[in-house]
């Protein structure tokens, strides 16, 4: 079942709306070339009747002026292209639903997101590095807006002597950030079309891997929107205090703006977003200079830092806490290996030079706010952010105060857009070999995965407001999903440098497994020190995820193996009735029925649903009738125009009522068999669905056309105003088989 | 359109379950019968083939014993009855429905409601007068425990020389009362089949009169729970005020359990419910005997009054008021009137002997309520019921305060079954006469209206949450439509004595109409005193329901115009074509799209839906394919089976795609016309939708029947895991003329 699918080649390769239909294999073609000779025995030649078509399929000759609005809205029709004699492509317009609030919908969508692009325009949107350092970098670099905080915040409970560890705590990490970027960088190169850690870990150790680490990105992208937008909104409330209470709803607004911006197109966002992280990076830069040139003036002595009670010992724990949240700073590297195939050509160079680019710029941000904690004497208190104080000591209120705030919240409510890029990338590669719901693979009309988009939109909007939009409190949640991702990737490279040994394979092999060590150490630490912490949501998520992820991929080869054209499920008897007009001869199978005959195979009820050969199937009409009147007659003819054995059935409450219906029948002139049910428990679906279920129980091979007359309102209002008997007949033969629903629409003059 | 569903009919008479299968009238008939011999014209004898069945329909000789539990479920047959070689009666079992879930459902269902009542078993469940008077007057008796309170409430409001108008107020009211009895007495004699005031305004005043008063006794019968449940609530919170938060979740949960025990069935609630109304008139008579007796020993020395500070001046406005107030001890009184049909013969004696015996206890109660204030000197306050500080003072706190205070929970809670006997059936009267969705002529298979008892559930309940439950805010809400429906409903027996001029009639116009003008002013005083307070949400809620009413009447008017077989609907052109097998020989009609001869009228755009003759009907099956499947398979062979001409439909995202499904399609044997539509913006539903649209513009007099292949999975996570092209498409067809959608099931495999 893998393999007739390519489940190999769907695992790498960048993304791509094609390739929908699954290529049969060799068994499925010669099935399918079997089944047409089976056809070729129906009597006559098919050719000759069933191609004569009273209408001209192509609508070459179709004039498309004709087109105006109708009642039924504006229809453009698809326009035939001329290119090829039966190809018939459709225009954007195609996409217009036919009712008027459906028309509004589509024109406010339109006017919110753009016109739709068609996929081709798919490779045109490249990005160049100078675009690409910032779309990719927003979410690294505003890490350090929490991750020194989230490290200090740790500390500080161990008081002055917990502060003290700060600086060799920030080696540490900033030791992990360089080598992770060096292992990075291997990556870029050996996976051209984009490397995940989804692909990486699914490439070299397998299926399972793969999962985790996607599961741990998922759960990374999920927090990486709260985070950001807590630690944005968290910006704003620092420079303006009385918004504080409404941490909640501005967050999920920004959310909401995200949404939006996204559902719009994923490259044009990346435009929209140079802006503020280039603001974010001068002022970063800007706060260090003023800082240091302050601290120069007092001959670089550290300011003191307020007296600390301890709320708890120095522990070895702590330090190792501390260092977990702090590597939260590093969270977003990893965007810049997984979107290597939206560089400009040549994508791995590009991408490699901007990953170096983003990590010295994030070691430096990073190093250097450290400092200047430590050289002020800055700690973390509930109000106020410690960029927001470091801003203070330089700028002290004034406009370049203002600047910074704006520019962090800028940067950290935008950075969650690396997220949207990214989750539903992940989303798609699980989809396209089948792990998650085939409904991610859909791209909309602006070429983005909206579905994908709205999901990750809900899960994390449902985790801000959860969390009251208090970042440290989000945290502990964090750190465990990235580091697990980085894990599977270096350890995936570890085994891609083993098997492949490409030039210089020794040196890569050894960068990666310094990451993956490394990577793991903080996994590790992250999952046990924070375990009670939240830690335990993350790893309880990532494993349910995971087992989703398999169940759906189970449910999903079963289908297709249910599907498949396999000559057992499509063997037709040798002794099956192959004379012509089956259904306009059915006198003998009465007899048949009656003489207990039906032995043949198709009437087996151990085998009911091998129906795939027209000249095996029988057919019986059965028209339901509420009453005598004109869609209950539209439906009558409709059944007696397909030449096959129609029998109507009408459900009554008492005789007397059986009868009258009865009479009317007699008045008409009795031209179908009637079948009167009297239901004095004045039920009307169960009385149905029990008598077809008993008529298909006597003769199994039958295949059973329930034909429904249902009026069509025009209005949703008016539905509760009509039975909704047609709606609930269908949904209760759905599960039964050789039962055939057709609606026949009777439409109310407006 | 009315004479033709006997409207004159509908408005009188008991409610009935039969009598849903509209009658034809003359015209009708004769068209039917004209139709039937359009049918004769098909070529051949249809008897010879059509009725020719390959099944049994009558299932007479099916053997029961051979349904066992199946994979779907436990179906339990239709058994043939032998009364008649055509009959066949559904079992009570057929209502089971198939699914496991469903089947538990129904247990439960079953085990709280009891089993199902057949349509018959309605005559037998008539009431004694024992019976009758404790069900009917347990709202209105039960009034005297918030019709006092209110208006004392309001009188309050003018100090102590307001609380001095008690006694002139309570006369009026009284007076009220019993000139309210004398008139219904009249009402009862003239319709002796239920005279309530929807029927008894229409009958006499015409439609939009009939409809106030319908609209009134609704708005009346929302408030009568929502202040009744208030008002119990009232009385344990009174005796227990640790229970004075949970107000509100009590209601909701007094309100669930009213739901069900209505949903059991209107009578045996009624038996249920004798034993609290006794129970309270015996409280309240130990309650004033007792006072009486301390009076006496008092020398009927009124205690004095707590010194009340005036917030108003005495003002005409406020006594009006406190009238207004205190007249919602009378809501109640016309529900015997309306239940006349329910009495064991001879109908009318025993209501009004009821009704008698009931106004007689309810002026003694509330007189004697009101003496008794006035004797000890109570006024209201907000945190104990004035009939709590009268058992308070006549039984201290002993047992027998514990059993008044039980006893009026007890009624109050239950008066709000008399708003479930009748709420459920002014919706039944006005459905009948199709002033509102027909649902509400459903009877539940306990001969409940189950729609009406859930409709009342829910609005009640979700204005008692609205108010917090506290019944003096409701009370402005309540007396605007039931004086509005007694006004109607005296108004109308004016108008009926007038007209009938039976023995007598001169006494019964003067006491109706004595009735009449005392309600109007009753009616008007409420609604303009209590205007601001919240009597113009009752007026607004009646206006609205009146013109929804009326908006309904004339959609269903519609719709019956629409489906009934008049002659221009369905007139078969001479010129229409009869050849036999139209659909079997569709060459000649490409010559005639082609050559654009299509002029005649059954292929005429104007009148896209005269399709009831089946020899005019002309088929072309399509069947959209989403690839070389199982699925895709059966519906091709289905289609193909019809033996009329089939059109296979591909929706592709690219040419390559579309050449590789019709590279499929040619080793298959190209057995039947393909179109494939290249589709470059991802859409499927919309191409499929414009390209069948086309195909209708290009040959509107041709039925195009769409077969739909659908996966049916078993659960309903499943669901998301397949695209629901399907149900979309079924979606997006459906506002469409002559276009037909049939669904192929394909059942997974467990």
């Amino acid at each position: 079942v893998n393999s007739q699918r390519g489940d190999g080649q769907a695992a790498i390769g960048a993304p791509s709306p094609d390739a929908l239909l699954p290529a049969l294999d060799e068994r499925q073609v010669a099935t399918l070339s079997q089944v047409g000779h089976e056809w070729d025995r129906v009597s006559g030649d098919p050719r000759t009747w069933r191609y004569v078509l009273p209408v001209d399929p192509d609508l070459g000759s179709y004039d498309a002026a004709q087109f105006r609005p109708t009642r039924f809205g504006r229809f453009v029709p698809v326009a035939g292209l001329g290119r090829q004699p039966s190809a018939v492509e459709a225009t954007s317009e195609a996409e217009t639903p036919p009712s008027r609030p459906g028309h509004l919908g589509y024109r406010l969508r339109r006017a919110l997101l753009g016109p739709p692009l068609a996929a081709t325009a798919i490779a045109a949107e490249r990005m160049r590095k100078l675009v690409a350092l910032p779309v990719l970098s927003a979410d690294a670099l505003s890490s350090v807006a929490y991750g020194p905080e989230a490290m200090l915040a740790i500390l500080v409970l161990g008081g002055s002597a917990g502060i003290g560890y700060s600086l060799p705590v920030s080696a540490g990490i900033v030791f992990l950030m360089f080598s992770v970027c060096v292992s990075y960088r291997q990556t870029i190169r050996a996976y051209p079309h984009g490397g995940g850690s989804y692909i990486v870990a699914t490439d070299n150790l397998g299926r399972v891997p793969g999962l985790i680490a996607a599961a741990g990105l998922m759960t990374d992208y999920i927090m990486t929107v709260a985070v950001s937008v807590a630690s944005g909104v968290a910006a704003i409330t620092s420079a303006i205090p009385s918004f504080t209470p409404a941490v909640v709803p501005i967050g999920a607004g920004v959310i909401v703006v995200l949404l939006a911006g996204n559902l719009r197109g994923v490259r044009q966002a990346g435009a929209l977003f140079a802006a503020p992280t280039y603001a974010f990076i001068v002022a970063i830069f800007a706060l260090v200079t003023t800082g240091l040139i302050d601290a120069d003036g007092r001959g670089f002595h550290p300011a003191p830092t307020p007296r600390l009670a301890a709320t708890g010992a120095v522990s070895t724990l702590l330090v190792l806490r501390a260092f977990s949240s702090g590597a939260t700073a590093m969270t977003g590297i990893e965007a810049v290996s997984n979107a290597v195939p939206a560089f400009k050509p040549v994508e791995w160079r590009n991408a490699r030079a901007t990953l170096t680019w983003l990590v010295a710029l994030l070691i430096t941000m990073f190093a250097s706010i450290i400092a200047l904690v430590h050289l002020d004497g800055v700690v973390p208190n509930g109000k106020e952010t410690v960029l927001s104080q470091l801003a203070h000591r330089s700028f002290g209120s004034g406009p370049m105060y203002v600047y910074t705030q704006a520019a962090t919240a800028a940067v950290l409510l935008l950075a969650a857009n690396t997220a949207y890029n990214d989750f539903p990338r992940v989303l798609f590669l699980l989809a396209r070999s089948y792990h998650a719901p085939r409904l991610f693979l859909r791209i909309g009309d602006r070429l983005a995965f909206s579905n994908g988009i709205i999901a990750l939109s809900v899960i994390s909007a449902a985790i801000y407001v959860t969390f009251g939009g208090n970042t440290l409190s989000l945290i502990p949640l964090y750190a465990v999903g990235v580091f697990l991702a980085f894990t599977m990737s270096q350890a995936g490279m570890v085994v891609h440098w083993w098997r492949h040994r490409d030039p210089h394979w020794r040196k890569s092999l050894t960068f990666n497994a310094t990451g993956g060590v490394l990577s793991t150490i903080v996994f590790i630490t992250a999952g046990i020190t924070k375990f009670t912490a939240g830690a335990w949501v993350a790893v309880l998520v990532i494993g349910l995820l995971v087992l989703t992820a398999l169940r759906i991929r189970r449910h999903y080869d079963l289908v297709a193996e249910a599907i498949a054209l396999h000559p057992d499920a499509i063997e037709i008897p040798a002794s099956a009735p192959l004379t012509p007009g089956s259904g306009t001869t059915a006198a003998p199978r009465r007899q048949e029925a009656d003489g207990h005959e039906a032995a043949a195979p198709s009437q087996d009820g151990e085998q009911p649903e091998q129906e795939e050969n027209p000249t095996v199937i029988q057919h019986l009409a059965i028209v339901p009738l509420a009453g005598i009147n004109l869609p209950g007659m539209r439906a009558l003819a409709y059944a007696a125009s397909l030449r096959h054995p129609v029998l109507a059935l009408h459900i009554s409450p008492t005789e007397d009522e059986a009868n009258r219906f009865r009479g009317y029948w007699h008045t008409w002139g009795d031209h179908l068999p009637l079948e009167v049910i009297v239901s004095p428990h004045r039920a009307v679906v169960a009385p149905l669905v029990n008598y077809i279920v008993a008529l298909h129980h006597q003769r199994p091979g039958l295949t059973l056309t329930v034909i429904l007359p249902e009026i069509v309102v025009h209005h949703w209002w008016q539905r509760i105003l009509h039975s909704q008997t047609a709606p609930r007949l269908r949904r209760a033969l759905r599960p039964l088989p050789k039962i055939v629903v057709t609606s026949i629409p009777f439409h109310l003059p407006r």
